[in-house]
């Protein structure tokens, strides 16, 4: 049960689509959620799934809803600029399995759409302060490095990673069978336990921004991760907290004799 | 495999839906099923799934019966008040993803007997002994508060806890999806280990009547809740045995030299 | 996937059926296996599932064969005898769902074969060495009880423990569900670490050839049962093997800094 | 979710199929790598599964692709060879239930293909250094085992370990209820933590090459090992720090007095 709700269908022209979820420093998340700002995306859709942790979110004093991803829209403004599909969200699958449904269902979506070309963000967990993050790339084809080889990436994530975990990963891997071109863009980062790295997601922006051919001011990036990264860790915490939950839920111990007496 | 067997095709008029379901302080468990107990509830319809523990209960002295959840319903007695539907049980999924299919499979009933208000009881624990217990109170959209504004609820459940595991939760997550209207009431209770709350449980209450405009009779709560604990701690001992006992089936060791003895 | 494979399908006249799958003590797997040995009777299906354990046994020498379990039949020799139909196996489901999954399957297929009464067969481990190990009772009715009142059977599983996990218990709850009579017969049995108690499976053997009328050599039970132990007993180590196995293949770790570069 | 996506579908007179995926030592995906490698088998198909791990591998500097299992075709050169399939591939599935779907996919998509014969090829850990190593066979019946005789097999794998885990096992298995003939090549092996055992994919290839009156040249053997290691060790290395990975995001514990607020 993974469900994709339309709340308006847009008519987007060969449009490229982006994903920021949540992972390693955020970077996708906030390099996806600043976007969405500075462009004035327009929401259309959202996902659900039962893939996802098992309880509601209740954002400012009162009101809740389900953990979702989401999907917005931006139209080309410039004749050198292309509609843009951009997904964010809360969260990814809990469950491995989940993680291919989840992916599987987005790709069937946004092919309807018409999208041909997927970018994907994420980070690089490097163990180190980095004093100016690179961008590490990583494609589904020689040919689509080919096309992004002009901008600041370094095509050497095979080398200093070799694997990419989850909707990052996925979305181009299961994208590339459906013959959808895919290029990751990571940005590093040292790693856990920072919650969200803004600079990390600038280097990220920078290279996003000029493949994308628009035009953003940066200057109230960091000021706005810091309002993004109050929900963010948010939502991580209570994850960690339902987890706990579960846990101390199911290993609750049973003392005494009593635990010999049970049945088979 | 979520089967809802109806016993009795009941005819309900705009009727409300309450659900109370083994949770924290099992303050939902005993509200409802004092309501039940008090109105005359009459039970018309019963789900098993194959999301709750794999084992039977043996009730009384022999006689043995599935997990289940319970639907009853009451006739509206009086013109201010309203049909209700009430949901209780044995418990609530073991597995994540069943979460999400259990209510999805609640909802799906109920709509088809015309309900539109969701109203779900839960626990909020406060890790201290409470004295005179709060309701707090989460709502799917700013216009549910304000209908509920007027009862003694306080609406910081998003700064409290942030967000509500389980039924309680997605019963009214996955419902605003479908167009409902839900009001989550959560009764302040110090948490484990106590077993059942009948303090936290009588606050839920107050606000309950009153919002249903039904009279009962409290008197009775506090030796109705002993009555009820025997059973609902009965279950939740069950439940950790039979997780101890799956763990204990599932780690036992094999020793000496021919565990390294293997194919793959 | 559950899958059901029928090589003879025999004709019935209300058979009742009796259920011996391994659980503690492994009173049911050997009950049936000398049920079946001693009235000849003929195998007539087997079922496999994904929720059993994901290996071939490799049993005599060199033959493999799928973890099952297996369907045989007698027919009534005698006017006052049913026909009966024994389920037998290697082995119950690795995952919690798996279980209402199988019992679901046998249910739907005995029910064509006419079947409305159920027992089961399991043990009770009472953490003593039992010098006269009683069989306990349970039911799924009333009327069920007073059927087998008369046998040499305590009712009191409610009290003892409560609750019955596995095969076992779940053909009962949900065979009552589709409308069904269910027994389940326990043989008090001291628990682990003993593999097979001969004494118990006696305890409910003598009852079980009374309720369906029919004469065996228990003379021959001890050294069958030692010879059936040797099989219970590889199943139960491969088991406990292949789960270390998984477990050491899943939590071998990776050292050094290398452990910080990861992707997400 | 296992998808089979063909390249080329091949013509093919009555084939053997011949399984080599990563296990014990990684005797058959070192032995189905050099067979594909000396007879230049041709790829065909490629199946990837929801059942694999959630991460894309980038090979190289960085293209990236799904987890997949392939499948390859080589057809008779003389009279007395047959038309041969090969499946091999990065890995096996993460869940216990996923081995049975994947093995069905696989043996319903050679079925059609024609198979009626199947070979798989694993390892059998022994704790010792094998100065020789043996192959141990296992079989899906009798008849097979003595089409085999002639061969340097020892048919004994049943007292030696009982049981095969995974693809090589449920393979034959399932393909057994199919009506398919089954072999299991099993190669001896000192077991973990060698990545991969040359010497024992020898004895297993030189045994596969006369069932299949094929000649190879066995020179190469321990050089093309060497290579293939590097990725089969980066794969199982990635593997790890997934689990590591989702260990951690998973388990990352929650401090203070907050913990104990939450809802249920």
């Amino acid at each position: 049960m993974t469900v994709i709700k339309t709340i308006e269908k847009p008519k987007l022209k060969n449009p490229i689509f982006v994903e920021g979820l949540p992972g390693i420093g955020n970077i996708g998340r906030v390099a996806a959620g600043y976007l969405i700002s500075e462009l004035k995306a327009k929401k259309f859709a959202q996902l659900h799934s039962e893939h996802f942790f098992p309880f509601v979110m209740v954002h400012d004093e009162y009101r809740l809803h389900l953990l979702k991803n989401e999907f917005y829209y931006v139209k080309a403004k410039k004749k050198n600029q292309r509609d843009i599909i951009i997904l964010t969200g809360d969260c990814q699958s809990l469950s491995p399995n989940g993680h291919y449904e989840v992916a599987t269902q987005i790709l069937e979506y946004v092919e309807k759409l018409g999208v041909k070309d997927l970018i994907t963000i994420g980070g690089l967990a490097t163990g180190e302060l980095e004093d100016k993050p690179k961008t590490i790339g990583a494609v589904t084809d020689e040919k689509v490095k080919k096309k992004y080889n002009k901008f600041d990436i370094e095509f050497d994530a095979g080398e200093r990673v070799g694997y990419i975990v989850g909707a990052s990963g996925l979305l181009l891997g299961l994208g590339k069978e459906m013959g959808m071109d895919g290029l990751c863009l990571l940005g590093e980062t040292s790693g856990f336990p920072i919650v969200t790295d803004p600079k990390a997601a600038e280097s990220v922006l920078d290279n996003l921004t000029k493949i994308l051919n628009i035009d953003i001011d940066m200057g109230k990036l960091e000021s706005k991760v810091k309002e993004m990264e109050k929900f963010i860790k948010k939502v991580e915490d209570l994850q960690k907290k339902a987890l706990n939950q579960i846990a101390r839920e199911e290993k609750a111990p049973v003392k005494g004799k009593e635990q010999l007496r049970y049945i088979g």
